[in-house]
């Protein structure tokens, strides 16, 4: 039955895909994203499916609301405040007229674009660069020229949608004072942002692009498609070719991947009504669809998007944007049920041809199948040669464990300094967390808004991942572009043994002369409620270091074995520069043995035990120090500091036990592990061994040498020779 | 129609409720919660209400998992750790094994409980006293004597279900070296426990009485009831009369009130089933109905217990001891639909007649409705004499701002020296918070799950609380048994004007020669989105003294208009005793005019303004200093100072626009309000005027003198003369 039920649905898909443009036959406007055909579709389905309903209506009030009011195209003055959201929220209007002249027909809905770009026509030609405009690229309506891009993409459709009804005096008036003098100020005066390998590319290509399919202009398509100097070395097909790796993993990382699959889904939309030759859809062996799965695969199941690099962390696959790229891989790429479950978390649609077909679907099927997150590693590089991202899952979708290693390239200006940095996730909650970006998003008073100083001064800097950091330095020494040319080299990466999953990762070029291997495995064993996980990592350098690892567990500290001194009547910073100076030192400890941190997190414990030697020093930290601005989150950590040429860092964190203050249970709150030994660590390999309660014993083993299947290795360490085949193995 | 339902629904409990026990008839076992009739009644029922099915099917599977298990009686170790827990599954099981007897008849439940209790007969007469007792009353089962009551509480229940079934040579061995010593354990060796006017005596006296029910041994029921010296100079009379104001309200606050909810109402059916003619139900006007109905209005309307006092804030109206007050207030006192709202949410029936009764209507009942929460004020005192709290609110029960003001008596051993402290929801989360109380329950690393030191250095202190510390020193000096003697006073409270909802009291004698009256207002203005809180206290002195009010808000600081110096590379406490040394420094500012704190907590911004002139000091602390087990929250809170005999604090706590970070969307994040100033405060009254965007202008006057809603007030100031009628009034 249910199958039946998507076999419909992909014809009538099928059907509406390839109804959208098809060579020789002449096509009127609206004809970029939204088509004359969809339009009609839409207006004949109104009434019959709920979701699209829903979001017509809103959009209807929201519409009929602006048009009731009188039209403001106020001079630029901030970058946050009334003029910035008058321009935000006038393309948001212009576009939605569009949409509904095309669907309802209805004048005062083109009247309303045709009066407001006329008034923008007049101001437009006034305007100089943004007065808040503080980056190489400004603006003129916006701060800078990526919003006046979004401001674009909007218009070019809401232009195209109106086009018709325009009488053409006044369509000359609005191409010549304000539609090409903008699309010259891209393509000529930003040059460089158009051909830019970067999100910002990506959008400026789109408006460009966008707008020379509204006003027929082949030229300006031509430059958006292959860039400026119209030879393929900048504008859409350039970026498409370098901004995603071949598993559709986005350069930047997931929080700028989301931002950026709008123009890329839209503008694509707009090639494949216009110019279907091109097979856009089919580029680089379907690259936009494997983007969207990617991009969901790089968010909790509970739809955060990893915040990797420079990344907001309340953003969720609930954002427009992404739920533009869902409707539209829904609808190009056969109907594919798994994305009906994210479909009806977003609980939005687009006004479009795709929204409609996904409503459609959901409204059609029962219950939702949940999107099959998986353990998965992606490549980065556009020949997915520059290292990449493992992803290990256990547990369903609702209390899912994920254990995310980052080795992927740096990431171009956004990019954080944290090779070998993972995040850990449960109970749908940050465990070990990535602190993000500092910044408040649109919040005026928070630096307009705009990314803060302690981006760079903390986020961005090695110290503040749970990666080591070599004397108190960051990685490249914080130079992007060193960093840039840089990654982190995958070693092996192993799913197949569900109750053993694996991954490793070398990064030998981030600090000059320090090589090392993180190793991170994640262990199911009958004997405990839930998965482990095992993380090594090996350092090696001919001189002599201090290698310092953090981990930024959220939640409230109950136990430690660590006797510490707390530093609890006066306290400072950990250090002077490279993030240090925010992080207060709380509490500092000399450990000997295993170490055993115990933490409380909504209804678990957690508990991270930590091979050590008296040469190791626990500190307890709290960002936050340095921070006049109260700009920081000021949240705990603990830090592992040791020295030597080399050094090993061998942990296990394990969740473990009940806790429920409303029933008042608690149950296993010390953890089941117990000990964790570095047995051995050599260039062979490194074998470390873990103990727990009830004669739990297991040993891990890991190579270091080039991974291989079946090589096998052997190490003799006191009395004991350890022998194993493949790039690891545990013996339990 | 649904008026019909709820009349055969009230019929229906009506006779339920009375055909419990009847004076004349001889009653059989079960008879103290669980009747024989009621025991039927469920047999009849199963498969018929689905959250009861729910409730008796996880009762059965947990108990005949129990029976499958070999019994272990250990011999007490520890205060949360294994024995800890198997003494308390223990009791769980054998009063679940009880109940499926009376309900099942199967042997195999009576069985079970014979066994333990049994085993338990070995062991008892062995036991000295606990060995991680440690406070006045230390069990032998258990560390303290309460939990050893709860343990009785139970066990006299499940006795009583299988008591028949029992031979009786077997319940001799029972009774004589088990029961018995336990009723002479509590009521012999531990008097003054049964007596006490606390939750405690109230366990023990509901234990003592239920278990001589059980025995039928009325000699043991009337010291339960009237006190060991059987004069009511003690026991479960006594606690009626003295732990309750005749609003309903519990002198401890509304957590222990939870508690203690319990082994009143158990105790009650008890009394009810045995001594009808009692009347307990009806006791000091139906005394315990409104005790339900008041700790329902004592929690946000998204069910959590407001933290006064010791409290934990993870306590919800879905904790087990409040699903029976619940279940048995809703059969005993005609079926409220207003309960079946709460009922819901709790997804949680008893196994009784009770539990049947409220799943029945739950199954009968479409939508359920909602609680009416409303503002109201609740007198404290066994004659409502002894000051109160007031709760104004406004708005949906889904997002209602709540303000909560304490001028309640101390509340005994588990006060906090905060009178006239105040606390804020919105959003249904904390915007202005109460600590609590320092405590992870049950977790066993942080000091057996007990209440932390850090309760008392800290969270009972007055400057953990939102209310004035006077000279850094808090009231009564933390001496509980002043404290108790003592109570701030109502001075008025008036919810007429629901655009004008405003309560005051007055406190004199916390602080030798310093008199206080606190003053908050909850006042909606079509021009603004949401209510605004207006917050005035007036305080006088003879003498110089420093005044510290602090306001511990939960969010991020997004902006301030004071002139902070961050003491961010070396951070010391606020002062070395009475909270003060838990309170890092972060920041100082000298404010002059108004001061304005704003941050943003979930989708919405807050602003604090506060009349402020050069003598005012603005802090910003931090919970956490002289902290080496990490026992508290890092918390922020942002404090005024000033000196003087006199002084007026004038305040305006703003909820403003809105924020979504997913959808990228902030709006009027600066408050509306902009200016406050303290016009005039003299004997007579304070003046405050408030100014605000667009020529928004309030004048709130209060009066210091008698309550009265005729008197007339005038107060000169400068060139204006002000003039109104009653205790308050704000011109608009």
């Amino acid at each position: 039955m249910k199958t039946f039920v998507y076999l419909v649905l992909l014809i009538v898909c099928s059907c509406m895909a390839a109804g959208a443009a098809v060579a020789g036959i002449p096509v009127a406007h609206p004809n970029i994203v939204l088509t004359t055909r969809d339009a009609a579709l839409i207006r004949a389905s109104l009434g019959r499916y709920p979701l699209f309903d829903a979001q017509y209506n809103e959009l209807k009030s929201s519409v009929d609301k602006a048009i009731a009011q009188p039209i403001d195209v106020p001079i630029p003055v901030d970058a946050a405040g009334y003029t910035h959201g008058r321009h935000k929220q006038n393309y948001k209007d212009m576009y939605g007229a569009g949409l509904l002249y095309s669907i309802t027909g209805e004048a005062r809905y083109a009247s309303f674009v045709r009066t407001m770009l006329l008034r923008y026509a007049m101001v437009y030609p006034t305007l100089g660069n943004h007065p808040a405009g503080n980056g190489p690229a400004p603006g003129r309506l916006f701060w800078q020229t990526l919003n006046e891009a979004v401001w674009l993409v909007n218009v070019a459709q809401a232009y195209d949608c109106v086009y018709e009804w325009i009488p053409a005096h006044e369509r000359a008036t609005i191409e010549s004072q304000l539609l090409r003098p903008m699309a010259t100020f891209f393509s000529v005066d930003h040059a460089r942002e158009l051909d830019r390998i970067h999100n910002h590319g990506t959008w400026t290509a789109a408006a460009v692009g966008m707008l020379g399919y509204a006003m027929r202009d082949q030229s300006l398509v031509d430059l958006a498609l292959y860039g400026t100097r119209k030879d393929k070395t900048g504008g859409f097909f350039r970026q498409l070719d370098l901004l995603f790796s071949p598993d559709g993993f986005y350069l930047e990382g997931p929080y700028y991947m989301r931002y950026a699959m709008e123009p890329f889904y839209l503008f694509a939309q707009a090639v494949e009504n216009n110019q279907p030759e091109l097979h856009i859809f089919e580029y680089r062996d379907r690259l936009l669809k494997k983007a969207v799965y990617c991009g969901i695969q790089l968010t909790t199941s509970s739809g955060q998007f990893f915040p990797i690099n420079d990344a907001l962390k309340e953003k969720t696959y609930e954002t427009p944007e992404f739920v533009i790229a869902l409707d539209m891989a829904f609808r190009q790429y056969g109907a594919d049920p798994a994305l009906l479950g994210i479909a009806r978390r977003q609980k939005s649609v687009m006004i479009s041809g795709a929204g409609l077909t996904i409503a459609r679907a959901l409204s059609a099927s029962g219950s939702a199948v949940m999107f099959p997150y998986a353990s998965v590693e992606f490549t980065d590089g556009p020949d997915g040669e520059r290292g990449g991202i493992g992803i290990l899952r256990s547990g369903i979708n609702e209390d899912q464990e994920t254990l995310l290693m980052k080795y992927a390239g740096h990431g171009k200006e956004h990019g954080h300094f944290d090779a070998l940095t993972f995040v850990f996730y449960d109970q749908n909650r940050d465990i070990v967390q990535d602190y993000g970006a500092a910044r408040f998003l649109n919040v005026e008073q928070k630096f307009g808004g705009r990314y803060l100083p302690e981006t760079q001064s903390y986020a961005r800097q090695t110290i503040a991942h749970n990666t080591v950091t070599v004397d108190e330095r960051s990685q490249h020494d914080a130079n992007q572009d060193a960093a840039d040319e840089h990654s982190a080299v995958r070693h092996f990466f192993s799913t197949e043994d569900p109750a053993f999953q694996i991954m490793s990762a070398v990064d030998s070029g981030s600090t000059s002369g320090v090589w090392m291997q993180r190793t991170m495995a994640m262990v199911t064993d009958t004997r405990l409620r839930k998965p482990v996980v095992i993380d090594i990592v090996r350092i090696v350098s001919a001189a002599e270091h201090q290698y310092d690892l953090p981990f930024y567990y959220l939640g409230q500290l109950i136990g430690t074995n660590v006797s510490l001194k707390a530093h609890d009547t006066e306290q400072h910073p950990m250090g002077t520069s490279n993030g240090y100076q925010h992080l207060w030192n709380e509490a500092e400890g000399t450990a000997s043995g295993t170490v055993r941190i115990s933490w409380l997190a909504g209804a678990r414990y957690y508990s991270l035990l930590s091979a050590a030697d008296s040469n190791t020093t626990v500190y307890c930290t709290r960002i936050g120090a340095n921070d006049p601005n109260f700009n920081l989150r000021h949240d705990p950590g603990v830090m592992l500091r040791t020295h030597g040429p080399t050094a090993t860092f061998a942990s296990v964190l394990e969740p473990h036990g009940v806790w429920d203050g409303t029933m008042e249970i608690s149950e296993d709150a010390y953890p089941n592990m117990t000990g964790v030994r570095v047995a051995a660590s050599t260039s062979e390999g490194t074998v470390v061994d873990i103990t727990g309660k009830g004669g739990l014993h297991w040993v891990m083993m890991v190579t270091h040498r080039a991974a291989s299947a079946t090589a096998r290795h052997t190490i003799a360490a006191h009395d004991t020779v350890y022998t194993w085949t493949g790039n690891a193995a545990l013996k339990k």
